[in-house]
């Protein structure tokens, strides 16, 4: 992030991913590959390549959600003070919207997101919305992020001394999936309405998790009380994730000038 | 509505419409015709002929909306008693949702939905759900609904009395679509944050309808206030419909024994 550019890209409106693992990256395509996989090494080509030198600064994918996430940074680093003072930034500036800094523990090269491609990165997701729907709160939100983002830019490219503090940081722990059928598969439960909705919001040992289509109360059996977020995210069913549970830590970050 | 038999189809999480006018239901199918004409016929086949004395006895279909709409029977009439005392029974037995009846003023040849194929029949349409989500409230008030149609039913066919009264009968006016460019016809706004989740709020001329991407507030010009429901369902942005508008009046119904 030493140069005056930066690039923004994603869509609003998507949440696909675009499964830019190193490893898929140079993967011979075809005719027949799939489109993904197409487009993962058209993107690469564009902002990176990956872990390169030439990769642009800092890649921001924007996505939304069916959970209520409010707006996330989503990161693969707890380290990265340009991303940690980029969320500060939008923590201090945006009234209306909950932004939170959230940290996925694992290897860059098994990163599978577009924001990954850039040398500091993160998807900027927000929610509640339908997908295949716009809300005019949830627009205004994610237009307000990224008009901040740009400004704080402007503003370290100026040489703007920006203080130092202390971020929450909530770093991705396990995914739950669904109750299914053991036989079948298919789903027997949806999130149970007390957890509905509460992303972020503290979930204890013994608190309702799932309410079975049966009727039953299915409660939260893990032994430390940790963070659920994209709690019944609509495009995770496939991907047999009713929630994420994160742990919560503060994290220091130093003045940048 | 004479026989002890009822037919209840369709699916929670589908809004699929299944083409079901009249004038598609004889025309020849072949191996390329759309999977959409191609079931409609086997659907009329399976509970219609449609407007045949072979036809179910009542007929209801499941779906959900992104809409805030609570519980709504969709019909294509506004003096069919069965549906109305059945409302009437929702709407007396349901706390915590609000039940309202709706009718499509078009003749019911040119209904497409899959109800219409019934002796009596609706559609039972409930929100807000994003699509591709199970909400469990939602699907809880689902099935409490149907549930409460089988129990009416079943005391209908049983001789029951039920006591005749008012049910108010909201019938569409109009349906509106999003602002577009008038060149390249993109949608530039999005449903006013004033009216968004407002189903069935009286919008009086004036009122805010849309905010433009540009900021720019668009106002109801209609003459008439009216009620608003459908607001922003993520299955009819193709269809070209942001909301739909209603007249509301008091409709009488007979005793029944």
């Amino acid at each position: 992030m030493t140069s005056a550019a930066a690039c923004v890209t994603g869509l609003v409106f998507d949440r696909s991913e675009s499964g830019v693992r190193l490893t898929k990256l140079d993967a011979p395509v075809s005719e027949t590959s799939p489109y993904e996989m197409v487009r993962s090494q058209e993107l690469n080509a564009l902002l990176g390549p990956k872990a390169s030198m030439q990769a642009v600064d800092l890649l921001c994918d924007l996505h939304n959600t069916t959970a209520n996430t409010g707006l996330c940074l989503i990161t693969y680093s707890d380290r990265d003070w340009i991303c940690l003072h980029i969320c500060k930034h939008l923590q201090a500036q945006m009234a209306s919207t909950p932004v939170r800094y959230v940290h996925f523990d694992i290897p860059l090269n098994e990163a599978y997101s577009l924001d990954s491609v850039g040398k500091h990165g993160f998807a900027m997701e927000i929610g509640p919305q339908p997908h295949g729907v716009v809300r005019s709160v949830i627009f205004s939100a994610m237009q307000e992020g990224v008009q901040l983002m740009m400004d704080w830019i402007c503003q370290f490219n100026s040489g703007t001394l920006f203080e130092g503090g202390w971020v929450d940081v909530y770093t991705m722990v396990k995914n739950i999936d669904y109750p299914r059928d053991s036989e079948t598969h298919v789903i027997t439960a949806a999130v149970h309405p007390d957890l509905q909705d509460r992303d972020f919001c503290l979930l204890h040992p013994g608190d309702p998790m799932f309410l079975c289509f049966s009727g039953e109360t299915l409660r939260y059996r893990g032994k430390e009380a940790l963070y659920p977020f994209f709690i019944n995210e609509g495009a995770y069913y496939e991907k047999g994730v009713a929630l994420s549970l994160a742990r919560k830590r503060r994290v220091q970050i130093p003045s940048v000038l």
